[in-house]
């Protein structure tokens, strides 16, 4: 079998997420997989690094798919972004160890949240970017993120539903950025619950908006309420990176 | 009277461009007026500095309008953003002198160009810029950006209807510049004729891919033949300074 390592970028705002829904089509993974499918003329799956929600983006997302076929990177690369609809993109295509598996050899992931803190709205970038208008402070933003550096069991800031599992992750750093009317938090780690990002995330707003202290993060670690935490819109988050 | 000057970004790919055309509501100046009509219960008139056409974006249009009613800008902004679709934003209201005026007092614009030239499709700026598969060869670009440097007759560069009005225009500045994937060509001039942008620009984009030869523009430019220039898609084009 040949394995290839696809990286793609996509724009989430009118699908329903990465991971394919039985029959619905409007998933990235489906139209990807309909794609391939098409090329070498039987079902095709794939495997995605992350299973990103609907309205979120992805700058680099990371699949591998098997074929029984040898072919050229560039092939399969035009061949997908021909046929892809346009807000999908495959970047890379890059032929790989048949033991490659894009989940799991994925060792970290980078999230990307983008929040537009101007009082008024930003045209470019209102399906790409959660609108604050309030000013954030971005002082007491940072002392709160780094509450959530480090190991911790993030049930508080999760949907996940299995309780079986670990909820122990690892968060290596967030980084908050200013530019132009933007701010951004980048968070890597090595891996992220259900809604993690976004709830950790629509946390840091409240905080930034002098609704929640910095400290009371250590407290809501700790608690394990689902309760406490905010929730960021999808449209801010960006995937932006897989390390393998 | 008092009269108000607007800074205005917008998303134009979902308008006819900015001109109020009859009754057509699908215009941003339309848009606009329908908003401060509704404001002060009466119908109101806005005078824009360029008429950008359809498909076209801004980054800062200026208009100016003027009201019996005296009222504080931030109230005037706050309506207009609260009431305008959200791919138009009102990023400044200035109170200004009576007798100023967005078109005439006009006296330079700056236009900026976004090519995406990258092999694959760029999925965040599908609609924001215009894709070139083929990488451009930039050193020529300058090269030839250089000869509409200066005052010329633009006739071969415009689809202006009368030839009564002077087609002679000064660019003080072309600027290109390459930053991650994108080509962005930024053109400053006391005035531009109708299409003579895109016109410009789409003639750039075949010196760029070897098919016209950088000196080529001089002979262009002194033909007064309007079937040599390229035409380059209205997605990449901003607005992007009005100077007074």
């Amino acid at each position: 079998m040949n394995n290839y390592k696809l990286t793609i970028q996509y724009d989430g705002a009118r699908y329903k997420g990465w991971q394919r829904l039985g029959n619905t089509e409007n998933t990235i993974q489906g139209k990807i997989e309909n794609v391939l499918s098409e090329m070498v003329g039987r079902n095709i799956e794939i495997i995605g690094s992350s299973r990103t929600d609907a309205g979120v983006h992805a700058l680099a997302q990371v699949a591998n798919v098997k074929l029984i076929e040898k072919m050229a990177e560039s092939e399969i690369q035009n061949y997908l972004n021909r046929y892809l609809p346009q807000d999908i993109s495959v970047t890379d295509v890059c032929s790989v160890h048949d033991r490659f598996h894009a989940r799991y050899n994925a060792k970290d992931k980078t999230y990307l949240y983008k929040i537009w803190n101007e009082s008024y709205p930003n045209p470019f970038m209102r399906k790409h970017s959660l609108h604050v208008e309030k000013k954030l402070d971005v002082e007491k933003v940072r002392e709160a993120a780094d509450y959530f550096v480090g190991e911790h069991d993030f049930t508080a800031f999760s949907n996940a539903k299995s309780k079986k599992k670990s909820m122990v992750r690892h968060i290596y750093s967030i980084v908050i950025e200013e530019d132009a009317g933007f701010i951004t938090i980048r968070i890597r780690g090595n891996g992220f619950l259900y809604n993690m990002v976004r709830k950790m995330v629509g946390t840091l707003i409240h905080v930034g908006l002098g609704e929640v202290q910095p400290d009371e993060i250590k407290t809501m670690l700790e608690s394990n309420d689902r309760s406490l935490a905010g929730f960021a819109d999808a449209n801010g988050l960006y995937l932006e990176n897989i390390g393998f």
